[in-house]
């Protein structure tokens, strides 16, 4: 029988799984610090609100989405991203009707989406993101950027570059747009077919299509910049002046286009420069959106997020050889020797175990030598030997691994002995 | 518009969020203690590893799985249960081939089932679990065993009740199984349809049947206990022999049989005593399967695991009325008055929390006295004023909430100085 893995999933194991574990702590402990709770929504929603909340015309809904009926009938989708959720979940569960607004939130969690597996892109994927919801103030928006930044600094990832754009408010985008389509439609012909449908619907998202990116109407396509109104152009002086009294450089790039249509004002994405990283080179992406709430039934409430790809992460923390502080050993590694002490061992773990030790044995009924190796190959700090002789005794003899230093302890002292070696070695 | 959740998930929100991390943290401490790592597997997997793993005869497979063909065809299935990934991942990646046996693995995430939603019991629910495959020693069963009831007693619960019994080897389930068929048959009619399917095919899942769990055969069904072999009967003696030596007190119930069909020898639940708990009695259960691994294509491997219900957990937690120290405050809160010292706000928030100190601040432009009141909302161990005078002079004026002690700071010193004194409270 041959029952493999799906395509594009990958099992994160022992090896790789403290990998994961680190970077979640620092997440964890940077959204702790900038005060963000954090909010779990289900692995699938009615498929509705990715229609509605990812956008009816993007790549995501049309192709990409894990979209299902349950036993009930009902269209289920895999959620493909955890803006739309977040968002429902704010409107559903009133939460802009607390008096702690914005609403600071962060989310960890597997997403799917449909696509080509390839290097750093796969069908199950997970995200780490944040939402504040409920603020317009620019400040809120130079608090997620610096979130995310001192997020991937505290990985120890460097070459961190930020590229920011506004796209504007209402005003702005309609003035925008219409340049657009007055721009691509001449020559829209030339275009892909996407593009073609896109040009009327969203012409923004000409400037995202992967396919017509060489096309010269791209390059001198007019820019957002040049459309934003007085508003939106302080809004976005603001933003760069907070950025600039926390020293996070940044570099403007007024073709940063999000591909989701539900953003305005702010966008940012967070690049490596630097060689070797093939198509990985952007690393997050987010920004405002301030009509969503109200598209998923809740009150008009401004919003902004992003969310970072773990995956992309630990692939540019590899690339960068970043050494993840996870290799280390257990804490003692108990060889018994004989039927009783074996036995015994059981209970000696268990009392180890409860003192905060990470302790084990054998459950190979291994010889003496081949538990020692195994306590190598454990990487254990001490190694506490327990034979017949010793167990008739009432003491265990104790190794320090490192310094190969020895030591016969009482038995009923020594979690306290251990306890007290280990702490000293911190 | 109307976008719900959908029926039998729910939002895990702030407030609410807090308990989750803090029983996982204590999972994932424990599991390092015993010297097991974390293993993720996909969200879900091909229908046929649960055929095939859980087994055909379950309720699982036949009514409660979330089965649906992707874009390109393949039958896939979200995960019911942890086990059989695990194996599978095992198997595929040849960690039996691995000097490190048994290979000592636990995992944490949502497993779904279409069942009908009720208290305790959700479509898509988190299962804490742990497997240790490539052993056969009875003190990898106490282990596993004792991991589970020392998790338990660390989050606070009180009352726990440990209960075991052995399904025997293949012979003694073949004896005990003839014995079953000889007592159910003369009178299986007047047991439900699927008692009556299952009589051939498995008939230890009769009296698992919630159903028929009060006709007067049951009472009187041969005890798996007294079929047991020489071999089986000692082994079964040695794990409560390890478990005395642990000091960890079971119940021996004949009666236990687990609802999946691969496990053999040792099984055990774990239950709360009391009242109150209405239908979420038992709190976890596994047992050993050694026959799963082979069954998925792997090398003849025996194994033993466990899986608990983490919603369960917490509303157990919750019916005994045990606080968990989740409640805790921000570090410190920072009110600005006037536009200046506002902006400078975000730079000297970005600093503290670059420090570690857990700090926000308005972003509603709040009047100085409903930032104020946002403080106190936030528990705030400290608040910092910022006015135009203070930001003029370099300073800043810190207040400690709990006593009401103020002190003028130099702005340049204000991370140190609460550095500080957060560490003193500590």
């Amino acid at each position: 029988m041959d029952i493999r893995i799906p395509r594009g999933t990958q099992d994160i194991l022992p090896g790789t799984s403290e990998k994961w574990q680190y970077v979640e702590s620092i997440w964890h402990d940077i959204c702790r610090r900038f005060n963000y709770s954090e909010i779990r929504t289900p692995i699938f929603e009615q498929t509705e609100l990715f229609q509605r909340g990812v956008g009816d015309t993007t790549d995501i809904v049309q192709k990409e989405m894990y979209t299902f009926s349950d036993r009930g009938g009902r269209s289920l989708t895999l959620r493909p991203e955890g803006t739309a959720s977040v968002v429902r979940s704010y409107v559903e569960n009133k939460r802009y009707g607390s008096p702690n607004q914005p609403d600071k939130l962060y989310y960890t969690g597997p997403m799917f989406r449909y696509e080509r597996p390839q290097s750093g892109r796969m069908r199950q994927f997970v995200q780490f993101g944040v939402e504040a919801i409920g603020s317009d103030d620019p400040a809120i928006d130079a608090e997620v950027i610096a979130l995310a930044m001192d997020f991937y600094k505290e990985t120890g990832l460097k070459g961190l570059k930020l590229v920011l754009n506004s796209l504007g408010d209402k005003e702005s985008r309609q003035a925008h747009r219409d340049a657009l389509i007055q721009h691509f439609k001449p020559r829209i012909d030339e275009f892909c077919e996407d593009c073609q449908n896109r040009l009327e619907k969203n012409p923004l998202r000409i400037l995202d299509c992967k396919e017509d990116q060489d096309h010269p109407l791209m390059e001198s396509a007019p820019s957002i910049i040049d459309y934003l109104n007085e508003e939106s152009l302080q809004y976005f002086n603001t933003v760069q002046d907070l950025l600039d009294k926390m020293e996070i450089p940044y570099t403007i790039d007024p073709g940063l286009v999000r591909g989701l249509d539900y953003y305005n004002n702010t966008a940012f994405e967070i690049m490596i420069e630097g060689d070797g990283f093939g198509a990985i080179t952007t690393l997050t992406g987010g920004g405002r959106y301030n009509g969503l709430v109200e598209e998923l039934g809740g009150p008009k409430s401004p919003g902004i997020g992003f969310a970072l790809s773990v995956e992309r992460l630990l692939m540019a923390l590899e690339v960068q050889g970043v050494e993840l502080p996870v290799d280390q050993g257990i804490d003692c590694y108990l060889v018994t020797i004989g039927e009783e002490p074996s036995k015994a061992g059981t209970a000696i773990l268990a009392e180890m175990r409860r003192a905060g030790i990470q302790a084990d044995k054998d459950y190979m009924d291994k010889k003496m030598k081949a538990q020692f190796k195994a306590a190598d190959r454990l990487k254990a700090s001490f190694t506490a030997v327990l034979g017949e002789e010793e167990w008739n005794a009432g003491k265990i003899n104790v190794k320090h691994m490192n310094s190969g230093e020895q030591q016969e302890v009482e038995l009923n002292q020594l979690t306290t002995y251990l306890k007290k070696k280990l702490e000293s070695e911190k």
